[in-house]
């Protein structure tokens, strides 16, 4: 056990060893390891030293948010744009939650498993339901509700007050139209704030097997976020806050957060350039394509697959030899053992990756 | 659902019809619902009107501090007093975890269910463990925490901070002498501060099947409570640490979470009462003695129960029928359903419960 | 420094030992040194063993509520029992205020000085404003909120979100009627709700020049507390929620906030007891009256005094060598230094204070 | 006041107009309204598409730590980069403090002032001090400290944990190295961490009359910060922790506090590129050269200043004439009116300055 802890307070620069290690490899371990498509950091260039109002009050961001308006069919939604989603998701929620009440969400959901409890640092109790793909159902938001109220003690437990989903899902899944209709439908019925956390946002909506726009998500949740990190951004989360009662002081929020960014023209001039011809899609579009071909190698070698995924994220089941062997030139993302022979992986691609690697890549899987 | 959340709006006053209803029954539904040993009252008669400074700085907390040292071998400890469980479950786990820690614990514990999200509150998260009786294990902890350091994301999660279990559990269960003896070892390897909630500790400590004494206990973990308002005291719950380095400040700590009495002396007094002659040990004896008549006699029926308790606390599963027939003349908790026929329910003791009245529900059942 | 170090250390240690020092004396230095008024008493033997439902669901606190709501003039209002003031204060403030909001305060008030900072446990600021008496003024209040919307940076800071003020006040003063009146307009102005915190509230009310009834005061406020751990109840004090929107849920925050006693009758009974048939109001208008006594020994000597108070809290301005003399017999509360001769000091009085302990302090005063 | 409401509501439209406005003006009133120094979007160019590992465990984060360890000669000091400074402090606050805890501050420091109570949000008061010109001394230190540990009610009152200052303050002026010496020593004696906030850090180091190096800095608090989005950066903030106690854990309150950059290398990167050739400290030089020519204009007219600031802030006190006249041109900040007929503004120089904008400033002065 002592050498465990030894172990661990290494860990920080074990994995700057391991990065030296795959310095040479070709990455496919996440969506953020490149920067930014190379006309944002054309338009950053080509404005660099035009003074601009701070804190998101410039024009870029103005015409940004009317911009996702319209894309949105939403002319009264208010925008608001932050630097990460952890940040993001703190906001939201502390935004609309009172002391005694928590979030329902995906017992995988970010929230709950990967920001270091920053929900529940800004006092709210995560209340996780069970999931096998990332994705909850209408019909468990509607039990977790009841269950709540009709308990005789239920003051003496944390209230359900709003529902967080992922689009897509930390699997990879997306929601059909029916099925967020039906979620949307039973939170206002329950009057639940409805949360989409669109950090991958523009995988989802590009994947061929999607049925739900951008506008039809707008009109099916309360508040949402287009992700830009993960989608061709250097960073920015660009905040949809649909529902009236919401709105209020958001920015105060922001600000205490710590995700009001100074030179906040930086986050409206990234979206702008994203959104304005549609780029934001095409390259989604892009990645997805590429993350199907990788799945489509890993299927003819007839590996199954963790999750059923559309999207720019792919979740193999491989023999840990053959995993070995890609290992040698290729770095996935280490998801778990499903048992002692096998291992499942991801393999993430994003606006950035280039045909040619992902060609590497399936011969090597081809050759396995 | 409307109608639901209407139902759910009435609760309060619902629960008050009930109460009335209820009010000629004999009540087994909890081990709060009467006031203090005789004995407390007439403590706090005789003291009413002499002089006392505030805060516990008096001198019949002085005693009780000393007296408690004492009866846990524990010279050293420091002792604090404070009204009520939650508070000081609160105040315990705020004064040790650091902002990005949680507490260990199992799904069925008080700060997992019961407290309305205080942990999270105070800004941590519950890191919540299966468990079928109440009861957690060394190796649950040591799991949880190699698993934790292991995850080359686990800057990316909350860090197990502490263990907190209970004795008895919620389920009337308790550790043995080995298990608390490995539990704490594991701990102590660890670095992770043992907390344990005594509640109903009385009741634990009195069960005939258990082998672990109240010095036993103080030495096989950091911080621990005496409970008072289910043994005997109209309230109030004696924490002692015994980890010096988890002494520091505590008392702001009470103050800051609303958990110091202006009129401190009253819980001196009440434990000092309860704890002078072995009055504690007796009442809680007695409370375990009726529990077990009451087991018996649901037992020589045939039933079956929820968990096996050997504390004041009993959990037998009953037609349906039979707990209809029950409840029109006794006042149990209810707990679950088993199945379309069946529902498990709670029947506690106390300090208080009178024979008389235990002997008339045995009667009751032996006729169902 | 380093010396200070360790004298800080064994403060609690050196309070216990002055508290022995001071056990022959008689004690003026605070309203909370003996138990309960002994009609509380009699009505805690009398019940003692009739069981009763937990948490405030029981039939005492139910007909407590409605006697207030009678005295109150205010059939509608909403009835809370809570333990101790610091955990009251903390209750209604995290129930009201959203995250980036802070409540307007008196740079005197008990909330910003004597909680341990238990509203920025919560995650608010508190915005104190200058006072010289413990009071605040509307107009203090009105120039506050406009300056925070008048700031172009106001997001970047705390929010106004509401306002609490003291009756009496942590020195003894009182507001009256009109600039009651004239508070609770601009609060409504200004949409902050008011909070008054009373917890030595029928000290305020019994005062012989107070224009304020407790009808008045419920009318003219959105939510206060009378205060029983301080006029004749052993504990207590009871939240009274006149505003509509102020209602919703307050029990769970009860409950997260370690504010609901299990056995919740002992608070209904108590305020039963005290209110059913004036008691609460003879007993603080004897203490007004002890103090006023006191206050007029030192006048006639020529003392000046720090607050014109009219309450049970008394603060003389005493040569150093008259206080000495004072102290061999009597424990008064250490206030200030004024000068290098002169010291401020408190005495308090109480429902319990003996006319004839009084008198001795007298008959010392004019032998100064 | 109803008014009052409406025009608060439209206050973040209204600045957007206002900016629109001043859209051909020459912008003096922040340091963060250009983009980043032109070496840095250069950078960022060519390493685009050059794959990198995440959260700040890449090579050119390690360069830029080794490279902080090498200018402060601190080789064990520990480096973390964040994105901005509200989240900056924000995480090193909550990472130093126990819950009961307060952080000494001067009472115009950016943590009590305009954070939107982001300290409070995460539990601790700011304990105020005094201060006309931003900074506060060892001795209010020392003060404030043994007034809690000497106040027999300490327990009851948050206790001083740690101080903040900021170098440069917030009124552009700094600390000497003797007075910075005295401030460090007060620290250790009364075992409070002392953090400096370098928001500015450039700024003040590259000052005249400064003799604090960055080294002298280093070696005369416990954690600090190197301000990057106010001194060429695009945005980021390195925190130099050079206590060993204060290390531990740290990434994990990055991440919980939404401060951890999912693209790390891209805060690396720009540090890098600023500290490699002591970029940093000449453009730091050349804004305070720009500010001192504005400086002189303004005396040379005969202007008062506010506060006497060696740094890129300076604080003319103008005729509400004048102002109005500069205004037609040039933006500066409001501060404050002095009285009915001058206002205290605030001119702002940064790295982007560009010395014909400050001439032209400069000549309209003249004819004033």
């Amino acid at each position: 056990m002592y050498e465990l802890c030894i172990f661990a307070e290494d860990k920080f620069l074990q994995q700057i060893q391991q990065s030296k290690l795959n310095i040479m490899k070709i990455r496919f371990n996440s969506d953020y390891i490149e920067g930014a498509h190379p006309a944002i950091l054309q338009k950053l260039s080509e404005t660099n030293t035009l003074q601009q109002p701070g804190y998101g009050t410039d024009d870029y961001c103005e015409q940004a948010r009317t911009l996702i308006r319209q894309l949105c069919g939403m002319p009264t939604a208010d925008v608001h744009f932050l630097v990460g989603g952890t940040q993001t998701n703190t906001t939201v929620i502390a935004s609309i939650l009172r002391p005694h009440q928590g979030v329902l969400c995906a017992e995988t959901g970010h929230i709950n498993v990967h920001e270091t409890g920053a929900i529940e640092a800004n006092g709210h109790k995560v209340l996780s339901l069970p999931s096998d793909n990332g994705k909850i159902t209408a019909q468990q938001i509607e039990q977790a509700y009841s269950s709540h109220w009709n308990d005789e003690n239920h003051e003496h437990m944390v209230q359900p007050g709003m529902v967080y989903i992922s689009f897509p899902t930390e699997n990879g899944t997306i929601y059909s139209r029916s099925e967020l209709e039906a979620i949307y439908a039973t939170c206002q019925k329950c009057e639940l704030p409805l949360f989409v956390d669109g950090a991958r946002l523009g995988y989802g909506l590009a994947a061929t097997k999607n049925d739900v726009s951008l506008e039809f998500l707008a009109h099916h949740c309360d508040v949402f976020y287009i992700g830009g990190t993960k989608v061709g951004a250097l960073f920015g989360e660009a905040v949809v806050i649909t529902a009236e009662k919401l709105k209020k002081d958001f920015r105060y929020l922001i600000k205490q957060k710590g995700g009001m960014l100074a030179k906040g023209w930086l986050l409206g001039l990234q979206f702008l350039t994203l959104l304005e011809n549609g780029l934001y899609f095409d390259i989604a579009k892009h990645a997805d394509k590429m993350a199907q071909m990788i799945h489509d190698a890993f299927a003819a070698k007839g590996s199954l697959f963790l999750y059923d995924s559309p999207t720019n994220q792919q979740f193999p089941i491989l023999k840990n030899a053959d995993l070995e062997k890609l290992s040698e030139h290729f770095v996935s993302d280490f998801w778990c053992k499903t048992d002692a022979t096998h291992t499942a992986v991801r393999f993430c691609t994003s606006w950035a990756t280039r045909q040619e690697d992902v060609e590497a890549l399936i011969k090597t899987i081809r050759n396995l």
